[in-house]
């Protein structure tokens, strides 16, 4: 087989594909097999294994309509993009991305490390783990990927080439849709609320003026502010842990966009897996969820001062005043797109099985706490200044729902 | 000659290539002159006249250099985005800017209609004339091109790639260092103030750290904002004008940034005006300037509401009250780069002849009402609404520098 024209492999063909193309990521002698473990939204993703070696690695391929729906239709360009990310990544953030070894055009494929002693973080705290070392990794992660690709630092001719080689039009019309528009109208009738929630979302989402204009600014800042190269799709199943590591993964949304994007959506996802264990009464997984939202916020904006001072190169940016300024800025929208995530994750298209795994009443309390918390981090997402903000906030939300009330 | 290898052209290479290349312009028979015309700061302006025919054109060329400084060095690439810009301008805003015919990657030039029979507007204005339709005029333009390319209009993706199309790094470079940066702290020297203004500038400008903290906010407002598709040097130089006609010229600077970047420096080049008339005591004028300032912001204004009731095709975008924050925004940064605009026109390296040539005490006088002025339009921009708000600084800021105390 020559892979001289694209199609979307099946395993066979796949190692295939890797007996012929990457066998020097092997050794002399190799013996290849095959299993798609795929499970995402869009993608296909092989894992190559060699019975001589025992080493092993993924090939990621894009397919030419995303899995979730073929209502998207995608370039594969996300993937030359994701190729380019991994690797910029591992500079700015080294041994916090998997490795990437190879990126083919026209099969629209990408090779890289297998993680399988890491598994996914969604699942993981599902299972009520802990990782002690997830928010020193992702304030590391965050704090380098963003700050040092921002204007702030980086030299601006430079960083406008960057923005330019990283414009995704279609991935950010997906988080567009789903993320900023759907939740909040439901306008193509492409929602999906469980049932007995569905009287509520009405009311206190679809009838709130104030939510739909809100999210109508942070919008707008999300499409036209290219403030740093974001992740964008920064949730707990794009990062795999495992005790004393942390990888993130699938970077194909990014694109250079508002910095909060990122911060939120790790902040929203630890909260569903906060909801998770208080439905399961699993009090002390979640006192460590709570110490980590906190830590990882707190984190955040320590690092992010600390890299401020070392990094800045920007002679405008030395202003005393402005770095208080942007990291306040940077809070406020980080806090809009907490609450974001927290609806479009329960309203929206895309789930997640830290709440859908809950059922009955249960269900609908869980989902109830999310929503009502992701109100208030919307509306008032002036006012959050530290991890302890973004807790009060969700006990609140939590306390207005009794336990008792929903069994 | 060929020219199958760029240098830069004189009159009679000109003229020559104009007869190889450009012959189908004129007719069966032709015989050309040319004059070099160019007094701008960066490119060279052929004009090319038929004895025959008695019909011109301009051939722009771009040099290697800019003619102000052989500091700045820059990309051709600012001739293809002038070209394509004025393509897009006349499909936008028809009739208000000039007619382009061909474009020489080569060579780096383009070739437009000539508007020998219009005038420079400021070189007009200092000559106390009116244009009873330029409010009009530009007001078309601003709202047609800038409205008409946000995405709140363009589909989404479509904008994106547009905005990829027309990052501009150079040139943006050159707008940061010299309108955001240097005026406000002459961090590299370069600055070139008046004699008798050095001591008041030192004191309200170079030590003003309220103005110091605003102008790096609206800094990176205008190098992270991809608003709307800017032409990025809005000055009275870059617009053409007859009694019945307005040409909008030179969009090399032009990119994807924040919608009051054009507004604004309209607005400051009327105030210029309106200082060079009064230094003159010729009050009917400032009377007609003035008029013209409120009619360009109201006028703005009205048409932009009536331009989105028409055209948005945004659904998050109809919200209701979007319209007003999204207004209110584009108004905040119009006053903030007016402010710049007057500032870095007498602070920094590019001035402009309405206060060039002024002498003496009067001189010192219009550069303080001016740069007072500014300092009210940059640190307290949230609170312009109308025409008459930045009408009634400007007659506050007058106020305070009494005619005889100059004289």
């Amino acid at each position: 087989m020559k892979f001289t024209t694209y199609f979307t492999m099946n395993e066979e063909e796949a190692a295939m594909y890797a007996s012929e193309k990457l066998g020097y990521l092997f050794g002399d002698e190799f013996h290849l097999t095959c299993k798609e473990i795929g499970d995402g939204n869009l993608n296909y993703i092989f894992r190559i294994m060699d019975e001589v070696s025992g080493r092993s690695i993924i090939i990621k391929q894009s397919g030419p309509v995303a899995r979730i729906s073929d209502e998207f239709k995608l370039s594969p360009d996300r993937n030359r993009i994701e190729y380019e990310i991994l690797k910029l990544e591992e500079e700015l953030a080294p041994g916090l991305v998997p490795i990437v070894y190879a990126y083919d055009p026209i099969m629209n494929c990408t090779v890289m490390d297998d993680l399988s002693d890491h598994q996914i973080m969604r699942k993981a705290l599902m299972d009520f783990k802990v990782f002690p070392k997830f928010a020193q990794d992702i304030t590391d992660f965050m704090v380098n990927t963003l700050l040092l690709t921002s204007d702030v630092v980086l030299e601006h001719k430079h960083k406008k080439d960057l923005v330019k080689n990283f414009i995704n039009p279609e991935l950010c019309e997906i988080t567009e849709d789903l993320v900023y528009t759907e939740p909040f109208s439901d306008y193509k009738n492409r929602n999906d609320v469980f049932e007995l929630n569905k009287e509520w979302v009405d009311e206190h989402i679809y009838h709130s003026h104030a939510l739909r204009l809100e999210t109508a600014k942070l919008k707008f800042e999300f499409m036209n502010h290219a403030q740093a190269l974001v992740h964008g799709d920064l949730h707990t199943g794009s990062i795999f842990v495992k005790e004393d590591s942390t990888k993130v993964i699938d970077p194909e949304f990014a694109f250079f966009g508002p910095i909060g994007y990122d911060v939120g959506n790790v902040i929203a996802n630890l909260i569903f897996a906060w909801v998770h264990s208080d439905a399961h009464q699993q009090f002390d997984h979640m006192q460590w969820l709570e110490d980590t939202l906190i830590e990882t916020v707190d984190l955040f904006i320590f690092k992010f001062n600390l890299a401020w001072d070392h990094n800045v190169s920007e002679s405008t940016a030395k202003t005393p005043g402005f770095k208080e300024y942007y990291l306040a800025t940077v809070l406020r929208d980080t806090t809009g797109v907490t609450g974001l995530e927290l609806c479009r994750r329960i309203i929206g298209l895309a789930h997640v099985k830290d709440i859908t795994s809950l059922s009955g009443n249960v269900r609908v309390r869980a989902e109830r706490i999310c929503l009502s918390g992701a109100i208030d981090f919307i509306v008032k997402r002036d006012s959050y200044y530290c991890g302890e903000d973004f807790l009060v906030s969700m006990k609140k939300a939590m306390s207005k729902f009794a336990r008792e009330d929903y069994e």
